[in-house]
């Protein structure tokens, strides 16, 4: 491990049969943490190229478990966003390509940091289960066509270990360690081709569209090296998607898009992706004519069906959508403008950040979360605001969570 | 420590405090390696400025126990080699600078890899001790002017856990991080003047004239910030030192450079850096003169008289230089060339780790030592020879070691 260390710190390049025995080891605990920590600043400074970056993927997939979708007829596709603040996409997304008769078999994470996850919002429905054996999981994406579940501790578990040390080493921000984590995640979930939606702006981790590029550039050619295809949407994160932050908040204004009265950037962002998504699974050999079928499974209530459908069968109580009597956490805070103007900045990394705090994620991974707890942006960049309110703030600690934040 | 981790790798300079908290916890396990072996590749590509590296060995040297030098009377001054094959040069150094006047505190480290170390060559003389108390140690300074004792254990732990980390992290390479690992310990051994012998050449850590003189440069500011002086001598070690490698071959060859027989190049290098040292501790007020007192002290026997007297205070048998009865390896295996020629390199690097392989030196920490094995150069670079004997190996493994070695 040494003198693959000191090959790649002096910038050369490494085989095959080097990435894998590093990845292999690594996992398995024969390299040790501090040897693995020095060789990812090594990447930091000397880069992976892309054939580097597609070993290092292919050796991550195969450290464990890959899922055998086999079963499920067609192509399928799998949607991954590099994680923003507001992102409720999933979501949306699923019920609608489920609804346009392409399975949707999809295996999430939780939030940590600024970010929110899947599996969070999912769990704030009353009853909801997100612990499905693998015939369970495959079971209902056959019969309901869509199911969303935990991924398995053994699915990736190289990623697991390599994104620990990353996190306290600073060794983050390398685009081919971020291109590997995500793709051998999809791919080791089953997926025959994948839609990635690339967050770029305050609130992501590539700050730049010269970033978020980059890395769409690198993801497309590991998918072509690997015989898979992939799509990558570049998205707006300066500020929230829709205006809700916040796991109960959240499923709240995902049911409202299904129904055809979300956020206009959160709807189109959802089209946007679900389009490629039905297009991928050859669904329709254009993106027009998905969006259309996809507009109107909304306006004619098959993709909040869908979702209702989705929500049951994994345990959930949809009476908390169908009366519309969403629970509410018992405290608030109205933040009111001091005077009139206009928004110039919402900015999603600070929104991400106080949303935690609120409780709504978590700072660490054992951190719990208040289901309840969440900002919503009452108005967002470019509206005007008079003397009045225009972000709701909830959580059971907001006294601390004030005075921690905004010295109120 | 990952915003620091980040700071440097982002090439900002750390600030004195940053470094001690580093430095500090580190030793006592409050930073885990990982971190820091982040950081050290971070340094590797980023460096630390003169002030940086000044803060770096101002704090590890107060990471553990500190010597106090300042019972015995005069400028304390201290040698210290960057390390080289077949360099023995404290064994014949010590008692020229003691019987010149100047005593001599010296703690000394044991060879690790391709370079030897002191403590091993003297404990290949029957009956010697390096396991001397500090009130031993100071006494026999007083009173014979010359004792040379194993570092305590808790000398500078810091540079022990960094030393190894770095040793299986890739990052041993750093000027910065190997200039502040020997000032370290030079301060906490009491010194107050340091005399440095950079190696250069294949079996030296420097390579290049240039990377010396980039190392010589550093010690300097670095000593002149933390009020020492500090000479810094380049010399070459494209080959061995002397004619002899291995422990109880090496003190053989010391003995007779003190009684006046040595080669010219170990002699010479022994004499420059004594003079050194006799300027520094103002004894003398130029070289030259300190030059002619130090030829004049081998010429009349009082150097080798207190080497001696220096060997039977610490236990050793010093019947054994006396009637120049050496013990000399059972196996013995003699190298023969193969056709006439001139001997156009003697590679430093291969017969360091060739003696190593001998049983001369350590692989690991753990490894025992043969005092009797080692390699003796009948020829040196640019010397002709006849198809003949140009090497000796001393060796009990012998058998096993040339097959690895040599293919023979």
């Amino acid at each position: 491990m040494v003198e693959l260390i000191l090959k790649k710190k002096h910038g050369y390049v490494l085989s095959e049969s080097e990435i894998d025995f590093m990845v292999q080891d690594f996992t398995s605990g024969r390299i040790p943490d501090y040897q693995m920590s020095a060789m990812l600043m090594a990447i930091c400074f000397k880069g992976l190229n892309d054939e580097e970056t597609t070993f290092l993927t292919h050796s991550m997939v195969h450290s464990g478990e890959v899922v055998d979708l086999s079963s499920i007829p067609g192509i399928k596709v799998d949607k991954h966003s590099t994680g923003g603040v507001g992102d409720k996409t999933t979501l949306i997304l699923g019920p609608l390509v489920a609804a346009a008769g392409v399975p949707v078999a999809k295996m999430s994470g939780r939030g940590l940091g600024h970010t929110g996850g899947t599996l969070d919002k999912l769990e704030s429905i009353p009853g909801f289960s997100v612990d499905l054996s693998t015939d369970q999981f495959l079971h209902q994406v056959k019969t309901v066509g869509l199911a969303v579940c935990a991924q398995s501790a053994n699915l990736v578990p190289a990623d697991k270990k390599l994104y620990a040390l990353r996190d306290v080493t600073g060794t983050v921000d390398n685009i081919s360690l971020i291109a590997s984590s995500i793709m051998s995640k999809k791919l080791a979930s089953g997926a025959d081709a994948i839609v990635i939606d690339i967050k770029v702006g305050d609130g992501a981790f590539m700050k730049t569209v010269k970033d978020a590029e980059h890395l769409a550039n690198m993801m497309i050619n590991i998918a072509a090296k690997m015989g898979k295809k992939l799509v990558a949407v570049i998205t707006g994160m300066d500020q929230p998607l829709g205006y809700e932050v916040g796991n109960v908040l959240e499923v709240k204004e995902a049911v409202k898009t299904l129904r055809g009265e979300g956020p206009d950037d959160l709807t189109e962002v959802c089209i946007t992706l679900a389009a490629h998504m039905l297009v991928l699974a050859g669904k329709y050999s254009n993106l027009d004519t998905a969006r259309q079928e996809l507009i109107l499974l909304i306006k004619n209530g098959k993709a909040f069906e869908k979702f209702l459908e989705f929500v049951k069968a994994q345990g959930g109580d949809t009476s908390f959508f169908e009366k519309e009597n969403f629970p509410e956490s018992p405290v608030k805070f109205d933040f009111v403008a001091t005077k009139d103007g206009y928004i110039a900045r919402v900015l999603a990394l600070e929104i991400g950040n106080a949303s935690v705090c609120l409780g709504a994620g978590r700072e660490t991974k054992d951190s719990s979360i208040d289901p309840l707890a969440g900002i919503t942006l009452v108005k967002k960049q470019g509206d005007s605001v008079k003397k009045a309110m225009f972000w709701l703030l909830y959580s059971l600690q907001i006294k601390n969570i004030l005075k921690r934040l905004w010295n109120i």
